[in-house]
């Protein structure tokens, strides 16, 4: 049975690193003693070794040791040994283009399916849906596919937000974004605001944080979805 | 020799459709009594005929009819045959998809080249560069590449707008997401600000409008670009 978090974002303005998620990673993790980190969105270019660093550190606050999966020689079996992993954020078409280069996106999926623990923040929850085209990113390399792990039965689009209504720049706004995906593709969308976070567990998907979610159907009106919910009537 | 145009929007906020770039298309297009236009980036999902009606009812004030592309048999043929061409705004993941769909990419480029009249905006504009991959749009749909006209030998990131100092979103800022692309491809972007275009002819580039660009090249700390400047230093 899955078991899964999906973060729209790493850090909340003000704050350090995942320091607004550690109580909830510590729960989740309760019974990894170390994780698996896959750096590869690499956020502003920063190396696999300086972001595993970076997590390195946050996580030994919670007394759980950090392995970059760049230091295995064998990626997927990795993947399959690891007590928990944690994806973190930064650019998703170079997280998935080097996820289907080193071929773990099958394996990660079926790890993912049997119930090994599961972090995702920013890119890393983005992967989690049907595929990566409700992203915010910039298209800064090509992937092979745009097809992602499909954990959930919809997609996300992380750090949502509203548009401005003084807004004078006439660059779309993520809605209209949404909406021009609705025109190619039928499956849902939940924007998830900074803050906010999913929780996949015992078959159910719960919308966790202190803020609101908007979900986005083909054809339909958007609708706000309340801290709590369970969210198993989205597909 | 080349004679386009290159807007970084069609419309600027509280102004009507192309109209701020009306003096300047009434000469781009002195000698065209009808130019084509291409509809493929379908702002918002419209459609063709929709899309391509509001054009024809802006280039009717200043005496200039347009025929969308989707109305020929042989779209190669209606691109080579054309007095003027205009491609707008809208998804640049479509537009892209379309262009090689049709199997135009080339003919519209040598076209170009040997100086059919050209006006882009915000998604015409930025096929105009090496590649699609600076593109601020969502990847609704999956291109057959992301390699582009290369009319001018750099990129563009059009609608640029420099981060908010009192923005508390944690989400990428358009400056980061371009060294992020600088991390895996070496040529130049041009932040083009809405109100501001490129105009190419006689083998001279120019920065118009009132506003600053911003260049951003690997490794280098971005520069300002003032108006009127002479871009072919840039490559």
């Amino acid at each position: 049975m899955k078991n899964i978090l999906l973060a729209s974002t790493s850090t909340l303005y003000g704050s350090g690193y995942l320091e607004y998620l550690l109580p909830e990673l510590k729960t989740h993790f309760a019974n990894c003693k170390s994780i698996l980190f896959i750096p590869y969105a690499r956020p502003s270019g920063i190396s696999h070794e300086e972001y595993t660093q970076k997590v390195v550190l946050t996580f030994a606050q919670i007394n759980i040791e950090v392995k970059g999966i760049h230091e295995f020689e064998n990626p997927a079996l990795a993947i399959q040994e690891a007590e928990g992993i944690f994806i973190g954020g930064g650019n998703t078409f170079l997280l998935v283009k080097e996820l289907y280069h080193n071929k773990i996106m099958t394996t990660l999926k079926e790890t993912l399916e049997t119930g090994t623990p599961y972090l995702g923040t920013s890119a890393g929850s983005n992967i989690a849906g049907l595929s990566m085209q409700t992203t915010n990113d910039m298209p800064i390399v090509y992937p092979p596919s745009f097809q992602t792990l499909g954990l959930i039965p919809f997609n996300l689009n992380v750090h949502y937000l509203d548009k401005e209504e003084q807004s004078t720049h006439m660059g779309e706004s993520r809605e209209t974004r949404i909406n021009e995906f609705h025109q190619f593709n039928n499956f849902p969308v939940l924007g998830l605001k900074e803050g906010s976070w999913l929780k996949i567990k015992e078959g159910k998907i719960f919308l966790k944080g202190a803020l609101s979610a908007k979900l986005f159907r083909k054809n339909q009106t958007p609708i706000e979805i309340t801290p709590e919910t369970e969210l198993s009537f989205i597909q």
